[in-house]
């Protein structure tokens, strides 16, 4: 097992990475305040590994109960949230009740909102058991749900006690699961780690057979990144808005084509090959360098084109960006591979004309 | 005009308070952060107060959008919250656009959890427009919605960046809810502040009188009382939950009658005398101290015993409270007047007797 930090002062909090940690409760235990929790998963997951976590809380004398939440982004809403509150309620957790988000990151993204908000805030663990949430969405605090014309537009910045990244999970994982978490590996290469970019050009097939070893490092090395930018800029005033390439594309197509027709992850591939784009016709980025990137989203099983909306279509959704600021669309884009930027001023015709050019 | 602050270091703010500050929108200006607001009213006080305050901000180049919310209690839920955030959306407002309470408790306590979550948190700005929500509610950041099965259950601690508190805006307060505020201002008297109990037992009926110079007073004094708490304890880990004197019992009042149909500080009332019952059962206070608060309710035009539910209701009620701990009920009571502890070692028959003899 690998150990990270997530450095946040008084709310730090431990990523633990490796084989088989559910199995192993002495992990959580001591970051419980009661001797009480309720685990929120959904009825994909829960069936695989809900029995086995809560027989080894109850065997060390902890009350467990669970919720189980139909699976999807699409039940990413209001209503699907309320089922959290009414448990919790029905069941009458106190405000030192521990919540436990066993899943991916629609789990973990609802179970992390109703923590942060039950009560005005209860302990809350993370134990994400797809390749995204474990390489991005169950760090950092992030937690949301969608409105019809919005993704995560409804939500609050607030930290897990801990991350539990059991790698075993990922033998479940549907591939096209875990494809749409590779996009988010490329995204810490493409933005701040042009090491790890090369690793994936060197390594993507083995991550696509679940090499441990390798799915491991995958792991790692996205908390590591992810932890650093989150210690530095907790709620997104500056540097922490660099994760978010190709997501404002992304978010877009997500909406445009109703939730979790695409997945996140795809959405995202396809959104990162639209900001690669719109870089090199700003001339920050060669051809060959979106060629290079294109080339692993496309071994890595990921769409390079985003789905066909009428470009006013996506301007539209992507107005709605947490990121615009007096009106104006703040997009990540690249300046190298390896590096990226926030900029506020790319010319509407050229963003109008990446996206044309990565639409199928 | 008076003006308090309430000191949380880079978080703290001041709470205007005087006659005719709506008509001053110098005061609420510095603390925009782009020259764009949204005001949510509710549909019987936007009609006496949103066109003045629209205009005024409007004459300075703020871009002023504005929702009206279904007045009362029983609207402090979901549904209601989802016509905050439909119309964010849908002007297309960004997360530096600045959210404005203008209304009573449930306005307050609706915009500020709807400040809290819009794309994780946007600034916002207390306007109150009721005695009870000068006196306490707007001031302290605490907000939430209800639960069918519990007051209160779903919500954030957020702070405001202002509070102006107009007491010209107390003229148009129907009679019922004057005094439902005064309930508030007299637990301050009763948990902390033993000269403004005494100071109520003489000036009542001026408040009642509507008598501007004691409505000062009072508004000024009540929230230098909270902001000295909220100061000390912003998250209630500790002496903050003594500001919720009379609220165990009286949340269960208001859930247990179905929301709205008893007023908060109503409810707060009928609480606060469970509450001194049950400390005179311990023998903390005498009969004496009973008959005296009793009086200065009922003087208040307050209502001093609970609505004939089962004792047994009461109790399953009041296990929801957020102050449960392992299963045991904290309660706030008296050492004396003037005087407040957290208690969790009543005996249930106590408790039990003392909402018995509180029912009518």
């Amino acid at each position: 097992m690998r150990t990270l930090n997530v450095a946040l002062g008084d709310r730090a909090y431990p990523i633990h990475i490796g084989r088989g940690l559910l199995a192993a409760p002495s992990l959580i235990l001591p970051f419980l305040r009661t001797p009480r929790v309720v685990i929120v998963t959904n009825d994909v997951v829960g069936p695989l590994y809900l029995e086995g976590l809560q027989v080894a809380l109850t065997g060390h004398g902890v009350r467990v109960d669970a919720v189980a939440l139909p699976d999807g982004e699409r039940h990413k809403d209001w209503q699907t949230l309320n089922l959290i509150f009414d448990k919790l309620l029905a069941e009458r957790c106190e405000r030192s009740t521990t919540l436990i988000a066993l899943g991916g990151g629609v789990v973990g993204d609802m179970a992390g909102f109703a923590a942060a908000t039950y009560q005005r805030g209860m302990p809350f663990i993370q134990i994400p058991t797809t390749l995204l949430s474990q390489v991005d969405s169950s760090v950092g605090g992030k937690t949301a749900i969608n409105h019809p014309l919005g993704k995560n537009m409804i939500g609050a910045f607030y930290q897990p006690r801990l991350v539990l990244a059991d790698i075993s999970t990922l033998d479940t994982l549907p591939d096209r699961e875990l494809k749409a978490g590779l996009a988010e590996v490329i995204k810490y290469g493409l933005i701040r780690d042009p090491a790890l970019f090369e690793w994936l050009e060197s390594n993507i097939e083995r991550l696509l057979a679940r090499d441990p070893d390798a799915l491991t490092f995958a792991v790692e090395r996205s908390c590591t990144n992810k932890a650093e930018v989150v210690a530095a800029d907790e709620t997104e005033q500056g540097e922490r808005a660099l994760l978010n390439l190709g997501h404002t594309f992304g978010h877009a197509i997500e909406t445009g084509m109703g939730y979790g027709n695409w997945l996140h992850g795809e959405a995202v591939a396809a959104g990162t090959m639209m900001a690669a784009e719109l870089s090199r016709r700003l001339g920050w980025i060669s051809a060959e360098d979106v060629a290079r990137i294109e080339v692993l989203h496309r071994r890595a099983g990921l769409p390079v084109q985003g789905p066909v909306l009428p470009v006013a279509t996506y301007l539209d959704l992507m107005a709605h960006d947490k990121k615009v600021e007096a009106g104006r669309l703040r997009l990540v884009l690249l300046r190298a591979i390896g590096r990226a930027v926030i900029h506020g001023d790319a010319p509407p015709e050229a963003i109008a004309a990446a996206i044309e050019a990565r639409c199928e």
